[in-house]
């Protein structure tokens, strides 16, 4: 598929609600528990939506597009929602993601006014010249490398329960 | 985490909304592209859950727990859903698979009564004896492989448009 704004958009607004279906008023071992040392929780992983939400998206968008000639990407800290979600429930950070997401779909929409905005570009630190275009594709598909992530965690924490079966489900590997 | 009736019986409940949530009215090339020949598209997924709450699930937990001696399982065409999704829409399917699933939940919790039926065991065609216990283990990390896939086709959709961003997404290898 090549990028549309309408498809990638049916995308970015459902993702908070896939969250909140998925996890509201799941047992704690469910939310919790990862995938072994150094590795994210479920509500880490909403957490990690969360501040991609305040501190990349939306400022990446904007070195693209904005007046000021430094095209740089400002610095992203991956693992911001340690410090972030201190204090906060599952049930808040959804509710934050949620509010977050709305507010940045209606920026991106008063951004992205024609076609041609998408062909601007930005200065990836890593990997240099990005187009808008390719930012928001990377948006979607960041939301379902998450979900996904999600996901997986959670079938893991029943790897052992499936007896012989394990070996036959991929996810659990 | 050990197998809990209770637990599990949270993930099986919401996976039909899920699955609602995360599909419902997107455009039809999220819907019906998949990764490739001999793949399954996100519609053929749905299809592949509700058959196999028809034909699978019920029919295993009976093999296990029913007065019959034979304790084998029946067979399960995982293919199925080619036949039986024809001529619905995946309104249709995410439908039907609601209905199914509320059913198959009310079966199952008439059948589990107490915790011993969980260690009663069936005869699988290819590993042998399990318990109950591992095949409901099952049932759920089954739901999270397919919810899994889901995501991942569609992610997969998108991957020449993230353009350098690919090579760092885990999704989309």
């Amino acid at each position: 598929m090549k990028f549309d704004m309408n498809k990638a958009l049916q995308i970015l607004e459902r993702t908070p609600q896939v969250v909140e279906v998925l996890l509201k008023d799941l047992d704690e071992e469910w939310i919790i528990n990862n995938e072994g040392a150094d590795t994210w929780s479920p509500y880490n992983v909403v957490g990690h939506f969360v501040i991609a939400e305040k501190t990349n998206w939306i400022p990446r968008i904007k070195a693209i597009t904005g007046d000021n000639s430094n095209k740089k990407f400002p610095p992203f800290d991956r693992f911001g929602m340690f410090e972030d979600s201190k204090g906060k429930s599952l049930g808040d950070l959804i509710e934050e993601f949620k509010r977050l997401r709305m507010q940045n779909i209606l920026e991106l929409q008063n951004i992205v006014t024609n076609e041609s905005v998408l062909d601007q570009t930005g200065i990836h630190p890593e990997f240099g010249e990005v187009t808008l275009r390719q930012l928001l594709s990377t948006w979607v598909v960041h939301d379902f490398t998450h979900l996904s992530q999600i996901i997986r965690v959670m079938a893991k924490q029943y790897k052992e329960a499936t007896g012989p079966w394990a070996a036959y489900l991929s996810v659990v590997q």
